[in-house]
């Protein structure tokens, strides 16, 4: 029961709208839903919600983004981490399909290309859910690392965004089918 | 709260071995916990937990594998399925990472080498816990669909063994602490 | 992601049909489901899943049912008792619109009609899900308290089948929407 | 462990009455509780929990209602949602019993006589429980939608509330011991 | 809703008793209960649930005890720990209580006095509840380690039961009540 | 996964302490974690997190606490407060080591020498932990009861400091070995 939407608008990314009922609001889905648009990325201050960033009064600052916003319902926050990484995980092979000559490598749920940073990704709680961002570089112009994005790469950005939304869906869909198959053991 | 060993002892696994403390028997670890160990691999009949595989009357076999067994404890199923995928992502990304030029693709908790099954996997839970048992194939004779095996694509087993623990170890940690480095939103 | 389906098979029931994957193995359904068979109803001494039945050594029997089993995944046994006081509640209310004129009385998961007794009702936890077992009288003789069934008050099987799983099904789905469409409060 | 309490002071509804504590403030009520009272009704705009009547500019509005405010402790929303349903089962149950000729319809958590909407309800989180009001209208004025009341049907308002809250407490009570009466399956 | 009993019947413990329904048969409860009785105490074998027990081919002897089997649903084994040091507190508490000059300490769900063990005690998990062992020796041979028993220090058995169930029952009363009476915080 | 600090600073605390990641500011602690500081001690009015205590008008005061401030994640407030509870028991263990003649009763999580109280204690939610306020009055002046405080009782501060964290570390290591070390039963 997850939905997926490329959505036309372009929107910047402050971390307003990692909050529950954006994906509702912009592409209309009643289930759990990830929605992707593109955008600048601009998050700083008390917008940041991952407190190491604020302790170290980092920011996140991207030309031009890729960006992706899930909202899950009856999802813990651990939850919420594991699908963050999953999600982060179908980034780097969708990657790799499509461009199969680049070795991304993934840290928790960061991707990078010989160093230099390709995403962001937090994921945190609503009062009525959990939600994650994850943003893909396509100019990051601005990043406060050493950073490269799409456009460098050569990645289609739509054929890209098309597989993962895809793939995560997929993803989700099998692990339902798991939990249901399988006997119990001693 | 993770600890990992290498067993020195070979084991052929029958689907006994995933079970509640195995992992405890054989490593003494009191933590939740992921022992590694070589033997073959014949899996049929009632013992199959798949109730998939059992309705298909198919069966888990080959000459030689690389077993992985996991216990985790506090943990629902789902949470078991999630930790599995992320667990068959690291092999691909420790393969990768040994030997970049092979293009391996992760469906679910399977791993393929063009279209030839690296690998096996499955989670259940037990009275008190949650396991898991992957498989990496060494020598795939016997198995029941086209399958190659780490001595065909020339991973070395004790370096590829170590860095998969290492990685998961590494990985549950920094979900750990994920869940403790954000504030909540709105 | 709830499935239903109405078997052609008779089987009598007896206890034994109250277990995990039942629904799987009889309808081929992968999600949460829910089946309808017609059949005696036998339940006796150490299949008892009651213990409050049990520890009277009563015991459930009918001539004819219409037996329905559901099985839940990542539900609790409290989860499954409030959905099979639904179901019962669905039972109640299709019975309404096909004949207004009988005044049937849900007390907690059982349904009376005049002091007799229309139904049996059970939820219970397998190792891996919950199940349920809910028995509607056809030709109630047998049982063990003055009972009646769906041939004496002239409700039409074919149509009160269909119809009570097609509302069970609804009211599970808008259920997952009603959980993703409210704000938090203070 | 649930009490009720049916408030003499007259209430008028807005929205803000749904929250944390508010049964225990008016009821002096320590454990998981539901209150009744009468008011106005009148919620709109930002006041509105349920995200599709805010989508839809709609509000809830009726000139006088029989409130019903409930909070549950260590209740997830899925829980809360399965509560809010068989309480609005038990309303039309009791309408049944209190004036049998009609035949009221039951769509999730909304309650029908003949196309005319009887009832409102909702069921959201706060930071320490889960909370729902249901509203049932005496006197249906200003309501959006065509909408009758207690009143028209001639449904006596104290018998009414008096059995709905006790057949409420039944059926809590009902709960807690069935998940303690039961033997697991396999 | 916690019920306790103290039984006339004299039960040698031997590890059959520690399962779901034991104390609902013996003492009629049909809500969480504790119950106590005395008997010997003589575990050993297969009927160990502590697993470091086991590998260490330990056994649990006493000519005489004073036993506790408690029983909860709806709790994981995480809090049924919880439950059992609390209650291993109460015990310590209420020999203080009675006998003031003797100094017990306690050490996880362990009593001492002066390096005597005074009680052994385990929670584990049935299918349907959590279930607990608490035996406080009366006479102590047989034990495989130093130990001494309520004889020995002089408390008197009866106001030490009925003292530690009523207590208990408060203990359990008041956590109920105080998850009900805090606002949530930022 | 549970740090312990004892800070430096002396911190007068308002009630404003009590939220998510405090500890963490102060303690650069980035697991579960509980810190100890002196200040005095003044929570009244709306930053009283006990409703029961907001209702009586009543307020939280002392010149001179020890206090404790605790946060765990992935803990329910019924976790919060058996861990709370046990805390307080740890408290009274250690005056018990540290001054054996002194006679401490707890009632709850408050205790009391000789009907002085002698400590507040509360836990609570935030939206991604729970927090719990520990303080032991060290010059109870001020308190709206009749207290006492560690000063007057001849207890050791810092040695009771070091061992209540050191206690409650064990305490909490213990238990996560205690729910891996048991087979479940029937």
């Amino acid at each position: 029961m997850l939905e997926t939407m490329i959505l036309e608008e372009r929107i910047d990314y402050t971390g307003d709208q990692l909050r529950s009922h954006f994906v509702r609001e912009k592409a209309g889905i009643t289930a759990d839903g990830v929605v992707a648009f593109r955008g600048a990325c601009a998050v700083t201050g008390p917008r940041l919600v991952d407190i190491e960033d604020a302790e170290q009064h980092s920011s996140i600052i991207a030309e031009e983004m890729l960006h992706f916003i899930g909202e899950h319902f009856e999802c813990t926050l651990r939850e919420a981490n594991y699908r963050l990484r999953l999600f982060v995980s179908i980034l780097s092979e969708t990657i790799r399909e499509l461009a199969p000559e680049l070795v991304i490598t993934r840290d928790g749920d960061d991707l990078y290309l010989l160093g230099k940073k390709l995403t962001v990704a937090i994921a945190t709680v609503t009062p009525v859910s959990t939600v994650f961002h994850c943003g893909v570089n396509i100019d990051p112009r601005g990043a406060p690392v050493p950073a490269t994005g799409l456009a460098e790469i050569g990645v289609d950005e739509d054929r890209f965004t098309a597989a993962v939304l895809d793939r995560y869906r997929q993803e989700c869909l099998s692990i339902d089918l798991a939990i249901r198959k399988v006997r119990g053991v001693g």
